[in-house]
């Protein structure tokens, strides 16, 4: 009631019958396959499992990987018996297409990736690949016709664990790509080749990309990869946007001493420095209310001996936050505590920041076409940032973004112990499918 | 004066004419030769000096090494030179005996060692030993017989680099020794192999030990490797025991998750704990005055990735005192304070306990003598513990023992940096045969 009441209000002009049907209740009846949807996530799971594993065991399909290359060729054979004409871009990126009503408007985008982290899970990427796919045979099996033509895509190497971090291919598509990245070598693989093995084109790798405005909105649906939908009992999620990350890699330098010999009060304690900096950084994120995050991830000290004070310590801190403004503050805050704590430690604390990534907004128009496809199913919803990063972090520097999280049973992630309840698979694939609709019909 | 008056009222017994005199000021007039120290202690830096280095590049004289084989060599010559008939125990110690007017006493032993740490000082082991060459030449050169026989010693060994922790060769002559530990593999060396490359004889290994109650007394000069004497302004130390050692192996399991996605309140952070825990462990350890010292050394985390929450952290932590029951407490405070700082940030947290080493005391009559010694100089003397370990540990077992220490500039050892003035190396060195010759009246 809710649904059609807020649509009629925001669609008023919309008058033809049929038309009016479909408007009145978005994508009425539409549904995707739950069971082909599930059968078809346990297959692709095959592709890259543990030998002698099981689902459970998760998946290590790494990118340019022989597991990768088979898994991107069973999706494209179930692309191709769905009538989408799969190709694959110069990046590498697998595309599929459905036409619309009006050739001469944008198409409308959505997908996910289907590369892992090694010894990922089954739901990262596969999930948001699959119920594209899904997607594309509701509204076949439906008979509905877009006005938008429709692509769905598979993004090639997002979870940048080959080459260097953040070289998504959903980058090259955004723009982002020098020659030189190209000669990048990993694994004893050039880049070049890797995009090749792949059935991309180097050669022609500009070709990949796609001018801003050219697309009439972005879609994903993803896993949340953390614990807020399911802590809140809420199956879908719908994103603001991706946080920006400020990470700080921070040099402590104290003096290596006998640990027998040197009094309590002469020491230069390198590692109680970053101890007390850990502990602080917990404390600073944790006292402003909000969805920040902060995390020292990464700890290495020397020389590390049992019987020898620490020297030297080397830590990273991650930052995460919608808000820039917020993250400045919450890195000043660090600075001056980190300067309290040389002090008093007598150690040297310097702090080298970074930028990794800027904060992606969803756009506001996608986010309540989400929420109103959620309530044409009667689904709740709530808004939450995304602290991982996205294809769909790159999507939005050229068209509208906007992402359906549903819940990852206990927050896990980029495991095995991944895990998301078939229904609410289902769920996320059929709001990601009225989704589509209600912005076909909107713009 | 108050040397006389105290050594008169412990000793009224004594009535000869030529050792009234000794008595009333006992080793008067002795000097071990400074500059000959020197020069010795320079000329032994060139055995595993750094190539192209200068001594203050410091020496890598790992026991069992060339360079300890020729450095072992160099101090045989300059014991031969000075009539000590060096002869190699089959442990590998080298001894050297200037004979007493009474054969039928215990000897006085005194020495330490030649091998050191890969990059470490020229003053550590090297000053003990080689004063200890200069005090039989002191009492050679003044004509002082002594009634008790006297034996230098050069340990093999003792930094424990080479095999097993704590293996030292003076440990052997304690009596701590089982066949099996000479199969023992260190760089592709048998221990076995090991002690016959440096004249020692493992087939008759037992005989290298030395019964309880065999030996008159102990005594080493060693630097402070630790900053009290410098700080104090004091040139002797006297050592009242060295610190037993209790280490616990700690294990902090958490839960890696997504370092973006997972909410500070969702965390299980093993890194938090660990840094709670390492802070927790110095504010223990500097709640009650004395001269504990606690460390945290070593922490190794997993997965130590910037953008991983760590799920796992090891860590030791290292309590050192000369009182057991300090020791005792100090742990059972550390272990209730990992009760609470894992119940707080939702991990496990399990302490391994482990006695690395007993405390030693130094006999109370060898202290007293080492401070008639320092006295009779005219010099400043502290007593104190001793943190790290020394063979001085060993011999405990068997014999009154007791140390002298000399300032450590800066506090530091088991460094190239390892500093001590020349002129408190001579002190160090006089302090040695004056308190000998004390010993040597005295029972």
């Amino acid at each position: 009631m809710i649904s059609r009441r807020v649509f009629l209000g925001g669609l008023a002009a919309v008058s033809t019958g049929a038309a009016t049907r479909l408007f009145a209740e978005p994508g009425a009846g539409l549904h995707v396959d739950a069971l082909k949807l599930r059968e078809r996530l346990e297959a692709l799971s095959l592709f890259g499992r543990p030998a002698g594993g099981a689902f459970a065991d998760g998946v290590s399909r790494v990118a340019y990987s022989d597991a990768d290359i088979a898994g991107r060729r069973y999706v494209i054979g179930l692309m191709d018996a769905a009538g989408l004409k799969p190709r694959i871009d110069p990046a590498g990126n697998i595309y599929g297409t459905r036409p619309g009503a009006d050739p001469s408007l944008q198409p409308i985008l959505f997908g996910s990736h289907i590369d892992s982290v090694p010894s990922g899970g089954n739901f990262d990427g596969d999930l948001g690949s699959l119920a594209a796919l899904g997607a594309m045979e509701a509204l076949e099996a439906a008979g509905v016709r877009t006005r938008h033509p429709l692509e769905m895509v598979v993004w090639a190497h997002e979870e940048g664990v080959a080459f260097t971090r953040g070289l998504a291919c959903s980058r090259i598509v955004a723009g982002d790509i020098k020659p030189a990245d190209l000669d990048e070598v990993w694994n004893g693989m050039r880049r070049a080749d890797a995009i090749r093995r792949i059935g991309g084109d180097p050669d022609r790798i500009l070709e990949a990309r796609r001018p801003k405005g050219s697309i009439r909105c972005y879609f994903e649906l993803h896993i949340e990869q953390g614990g807020n939908l399911e802590q809140a009992g809420i199956p879908i999620g719908v994103v603001e946007g991706i946080v920006a990350i400020d990470r700080y890699d921070v040099a402590v330098t104290g003096f290596a001493n006998h640990a027998g010999t040197t009094p309590m009060a002469g020491r230069q304690d390198a590692l109680v420095a970053a101890a007390e900096l850990t502990v602080a950084v917990r404390e600073i994120v944790t006292s402003e209310p909000g969805r920040q995050v902060g995390t020292v991830g990464h700890l290495e000290i020397l020389p590390n001996a049992p019987n020898v004070i620490p020297g030297m310590a080397r830590l990273t801190i991650e930052v995460r936050d919608l808000s820039p403004e917020k993250l400045r503050r919450l890195g000043d805050a660090i600075r001056a505590r980190a300067r309290e704590i040389a002090a008093a430690t007598r150690t040297t604390i310097d702090l080298e920041p970074a930028s990794l990534a800027p904060s992606a907004a969803a756009s506001p128009d996608v986010q309540r076409a989400i929420e109103r496809a959620a309530e044409s199913l009667a689904l709740k919803s709530m808004r939450l940032p995304s602290g991982a990063g996205h294809d769909a972090q790159m999507m939005a520097q050229i068209a509208p973004m906007g992402m359906i999280f549903v819940p990852s049973i206990g927050g896990i992630s980029h495991s095995p112990k991944e895990l998301t309840r078939w229904e609410d698979c289902a769920h996320g694939a059929d709001v990601l499918v009225r989704a589509v609709v209600e912005m076909d019909r909107s713009g």
